[in-house]
């Protein structure tokens, strides 16, 4: 695997400079805030925080967030703030998680939360989510060898990583989670051995997708890196069922009887647990006993370094060679095998155009990222069909788990690669966070035209261009003695008309 | 690559009986009826029809097929009807082209014409009447050697093919054709050097995005397979400008310059050119002048043998190891990278299903197929996002191009696959045709059902079980000994749930 030169870039620090970092994540059942400084490889942590906010709990059966929950949310927001007002933009990032993937309203919810926070809060797949908490948990555990388990069970849903060293080899979310599974099977506050087992068989039902495949993989060493395990491991070790810090299954059995001989939820008490995890806890032991009997696993030990230790490493990397995101756009490439000649291309043609317009339409490194991501991808749809591959490109973009990628920089290389050819889409492009339309009809309008001067594939980017901007008006200048310009022209005089329509202004000359 | 047993079948006959089969083409420009026998490997010509419908003129630009042209397809088939009317119905195949596949309201064309025939008419997709143009060109060209560039200029749509022997190196379906050609540039039915000039230049504008490509591969011998083509040739003989049968460059331009010298379309006459020919002739010609053009080429021969043929060896090959679709199935397995095991476990279960339902729900060999494949498909889906599979894998499954699949045929099987899990999806039920809905509606539930049983990823398929129907209820009764029964219960009562949902009953038992 080879990283295109046209997405290759420069690391924004050297590692002997320490660079702060921060990251808020929106869990399901907590929000946890994370300010570390990157120093040599590792982080150390500046400031943590965490509230059990219980966003899940606050998704009504309508599938809407309800007020109460968004209040709890944003108050917890504000009391972050301080600690991540002074760190630059590029150095933090909010991920949510499957609360807000679920919510019907998160949109409602985010506009709110950005405007308390003044950053864009990403909402991030499932299985981008193990594979950022298998980044966090790799690093904490780098002194250990061998092939590993990490589970995460969250408030909505519980992750499942096979790894070695750095590598993950089994990426899964499952839709099972305390918060969610107590309000599915502990809804009227009792405890009882009959609900107990009907959360358990659903995890299991949930579980039996992965088992054999995680089974055939295999681990040496099983490790859970979440609040509900952490509890569990210390209600056990308080009782004296078992180490510290390691949930035995003998150790857990114990539990598991412990809890069943109580009867209600909001009075469940044992030493070792605290108040604020009482009411989810008998859920999340339902699922851990169902993951110790799918795997059969005879023990699990508890580790610090999670989702938000994983989004700042990943931070880290960005813009080297262990960004993720550069492997994603090279596995997207060569399973739907695009022609890499025509993608550099067209990144050249578009990178030229952004150059030409540096002062007239200025973007952000960010933005321009987008375009030549755009440009790399814009052709996978014809792995599907020629006919609408736009279409079909930006289905795959914006459904596909894409390692690295959050949901809305999905939604937006989707918008662009959509936008490639034919009519420019409006509809499509007011399904877009509003704040980001004007840039990205400005990106998608330079990648029509580098599409439109490469049409011809040539061996070489069409680069012999003049462009400027004037507000949303564009100009392009060709030399009159270019090869091909009568087919050039025959696209540019269709692509003056798709713009006119879509309210935009393009003029086109020849020199 | 290797034909799973899952969907291995026998030939249908030998081949030393003769079979009867039968084509109807459904082009944008002519309709054309072929009756053949087949054997040993060839085509007897029993019957052969052809009417120059001009289906694409009754295209209007609100993209409605109009009253007149549909009168007209009409009255066609109605006089090809007792050539076909004692052919079986697994030896018959009426396939509809570009304009079918543009109009909006083909469907409404499709089912009176179904009326008509009384027989399915599928749309085919571009490459797929690439795929089947080169199949009867490349029997009709079997003697020769060397790799071949087919042309075949159709009313609506332009295929081109690469190939060597009977294997296609590259499929393609351009949107340019003699009808809308005509419509688009000459709607006012005069000639003259600029309008041909606009609709060359806009056919070489749709060869640019195939040149490259098409350049690279490289070929000995470029032949045409059209009525546009043979008409040319035509032309070109009676004026002495080229041999019989071959379109040289000189012999084309001369041609140009001869069709350039009149005035109107509707009073174009020259010898060698049938009067019904004519209108279409001049549009027809710009294109072969961009397609000499753009690939160089010195001369063209016309040979016989196109789509009908091309239908017929297709069908003759069905259930045999030629059998395209196979090749295809196995080529979206490969791409999406699905668990074989797990997909015959499906596919067996689902058949066991069908064998002990027999004569409670009888199924056509041609349906048992279709649960067949949807089950050796259902999780390809899952290479997007595990979230929602089932949605893209009959995203993939409806929009892909797929050798040997009509677009009826992909619809179907995209619904099996949108319906394997989760709610079962009444409305997009509502979008198959109204016959077929209560077919696929019990192979979606028999698919379902496998699915559950086989929840876990057993070894070996989940058969253990006894089912019954009367009228719409299912009865499915379990051993109560059965490894994991609490998990599959679990599912199932989930599942009577769903199927309540839809109106449906299943009811299950165990002894």
């Amino acid at each position: 695997m080879t990283t295109p030169t046209a997405i290759r870039r420069m690391p924004d620090s050297t590692p002997s400079q320490p660079r702060r970092l921060a990251a808020i994540d929106l869990g399901s059942n907590s929000f946890h805030l994370l300010v570390a400084n990157h120093i040599g490889g590792q982080l150390q942590v500046v400031a943590k925080q965490g509230e059990k906010v219980q966003l899940a709990a606050g998704l009504e059966e309508d599938g809407y967030l309800n007020d109460a929950a968004m209040s709890r949310a944003l108050d917890c927001l504000t009391r972050f703030y301080p600690f991540i007002a002074d760190i630059p933009s590029t150095g933090f990032r909010v991920v949510g998680t499957n609360a807000l993937r679920d919510a019907k309203n998160s949109q409602t919810f985010i506009e709110r939360a950005e405007t308390v926070l003044g950053h864009p809060i990403e909402i991030i797949s499932g299985r981008e989510e193990a594979r950022l908490i298998y980044l966090g948990a790799a690093h904490a555990l780098a002194d250990v060898h061998g092939r590993r388990l990490i589970v995460d069970i969250g408030g909505g849903s519980t992750e499942f990583i096979i790894g070695e060293q750095f590598e993950p080899l089994a990426l899964e979310s499952l839709h099972m989670g305390c918060v969610a599974y107590t309000q599915r099977f502990f809804a009227n506050g009792e405890i009882s051995e009959k609900r107990f087992r009907k959360a358990q068989l659903a995890a299991t039902s949930e579980l039996a997708h992965i088992r054999r495949h995680y089974r055939e993989l295999g681990w040496s060493d099983p490790v859970g890196s979440s609040g509900t395990i952490k509890a569990a491991a210390a209600v056990i070790a308080a009782h004296g069922d078992g180490p510290e810090g390691i949930i035995t299954r003998q150790g857990l059995w114990a539990l598991r009887g412990r809890i069943l001989k109580q009867k209600q939820l909001n009075k469940l008490s044992m030493s070792g647990l605290k108040a604020d995890r009482a009411t989810v806890f008998p859920a999340g032991m339902a699922i851990l006993c169902a993951i110790f009997d799918t795997f059969e696993l005879d023990h699990m030990r508890y580790s610090d370094g999670a989702l938000r230790e994983g989004v700042l490493y990943d931070l880290a990397g960005r813009h080297t060679a262990e960004d993720s995101r550069l492997q994603t756009l090279e596995a997207l490439r060569q399973r739907y095998r695009t022609d890499p000649r025509q993608a550099d291309n067209v990144g050249e043609t578009a990178r030229t155009c952004l150059t030409q317009l540096a002062s007239d339409w200025p973007f952000s490194d960010e933005q321009i990222e987008y375009l030549d991501w755009a440009a790399q991808l814009h052709e996978i749809g014809l792995a599907i069909s020629h006919s609408q591959f736009h279409r079909h490109g930006a289905y795959l973009i914006a459904n596909s788990d894409l390692p690295g990628f959050s949901r809305p920089e999905q939604q937006a290389l989707a918008f662009l690669v959509r936008a490639h050819r034919r009519k420019f889409p409006t509809k499509e492009l007011e399904t877009v966070p509003a704040g980001f339309r004007p840039v990205l009809a400005k990106l998608a309008r330079l990648l029509r035209l580098a599409v439109i001067l490469n049409h011809s594939r040539p061996e070489r980017a069409m680069t012999q261009l003049s462009i400027k901007a004037e507000g949303d008006r564009l100009d392009i200048t060709l030399d009159r003695h270019l090869p091909e310009l009568a087919l050039i022209i025959n696209d540019l005089e269709q692509e003056v008309e798709y713009q006119r329509a879509a309210g935009f202004t393009l003029d086109v000359r020849t020199t």
